[in-house]
């Protein structure tokens, strides 16, 4: 089968997975924790796990795999570096609405922050997103980046995306753990133990998150789906506005 | 710096923050839950924490590194398959030993099992673990396996080791959590959200377990520590003894 064909054969369920876990995760809010508000109550609440799930899991998942297009190779480069870093600033300012909604549910319930594990492993992929946003912008999209900066940078670009969507895959899975045992064993209903039907639908929605991101792992493994570089390509990019 | 150089300089963080964890798990269930024992009791849950950070991260996270060592390359393939399935071997034992401490433990003190999300993303890591070790075994040790198997098998060999990895992360992030929300919340002293001592420290043990598996990624995916394929290490290794 032609890269072109394998690539559809795996991006389709790759493309519908995600999908799945944004329906998945706002239909667990939804419909057993009575939808969104922003109020600061647990309606605002809701937004986060809905928010994080879009942000740092689908729409990123998604916008790391658009190199890997191959329809896209014959296009200019720094129209997919765009659509790159347009998908991936709007993934971060969902995220950073995401961690907004929980903060200011905390703030006007009066709950601690930052004291569990998931929020500690939680902030550090944000901030190691944005950070590496910033630095992706620097090195591959401002014109004044030196070249020794790119080809140096490139490696530790790839290593981090990669980092960062584990953590998120890290931070996905405990929230939705310690929010079944939050929520279920403090309401008045079946305890998480005697696995009712939300805690069922919650924990396969967490095994949908994990069978998206090692999807898209598979995808990035495949060095059939690499873009080929070519030489003037190496130049940084606001630079080079007729590369193909 | 030549790639036996720089191997060196990612290596030896890497095993040392691989022995930190594992000093950390074993001081942390040690110190502040009164050790280990095989008797059913709190004593034997004690060691599900120690054995899954033991085998799934930490000796799974060194087997996996073993054939990007570059001292290794001039040395026979057939030794470091066979240190590596070892290795790997041992991980997997002592993460079904880790399976039998908490299964154990829940029969004895009547707690229901397999109901939260940590245990079924945790279980799913085991299973799929001991097919890739089968499936491994089959595809680079068997003298009977063909060649067409593996050659298919390598690349698929390869993304899920890594898939193992992060999921292994993961179950570790989310368990931790779900431990600390348990016995914290559920003792007399301190609750999990005014972080006290044991909060801090288990939390960063979650960051330390975190690092070591993005210090493997890291390693992983730097070209200069593949090890250089021959013609003659593409048949089944047990066919190939001399080979160098």
């Amino acid at each position: 089968m032609s890269p072109s064909g394998s690539f559809w054969v795996g991006s389709v369920p790759c493309l519908s997975l995600g999908l799945l876990c944004l329906l998945g995760v706002s239909f667990w809010r939804a419909h057993w924790h009575r939808g969104f508000s922003w109020d600061g109550s647990a309606l605002q609440f809701n937004w986060h796990p809905v928010l994080m799930v879009a942000g740092l899991v689908v729409l990123y998942g998604y916008a790391v795999l658009v190199f890997r297009a191959p329809f896209t190779w014959r296009q200019k480069k720094l129209t997919w570096k765009l659509v790159h870093a347009g998908l991936l600033l709007l993934a971060l300012l969902l995220s950073v609405l995401g961690l907004c909604a929980v903060f200011d549910n905390h703030r006007s319930l009066n709950i601690p922050n930052m004291y569990s594990l998931h929020s500690w492993v939680g902030l550090c992929t944000v901030i190691m997103f944005a950070f590496q946003w910033l630095l992706g912008l620097s090195g591959f999209l401002l014109p004044c980046s030196p070249l020794w900066f790119r080809s140096n940078l490139k490696p530790v670009h790839i290593w981090m995306g990669k980092a960062i969507l584990i953590l998120s895959l890290a931070s996905c899975i405990s929230g939705i753990n310690e929010l079944l045992f939050f929520t279920l064993n403090g309401s008045s209903g079946d305890p998480y133990n005697s696995l009712p039907v939300e805690a069922k639908f919650a924990n396969s929605l967490g095994l949908l998150i994990v069978a998206f991101v090692l999807v898209v792992f598979g995808i990035l493994s495949n060095d059939n789906w690499q873009r080929p570089e070519t030489v003037h390509e190496s130049v940084p990019l606001m630079l080079n506005e007729n590369s193909t």
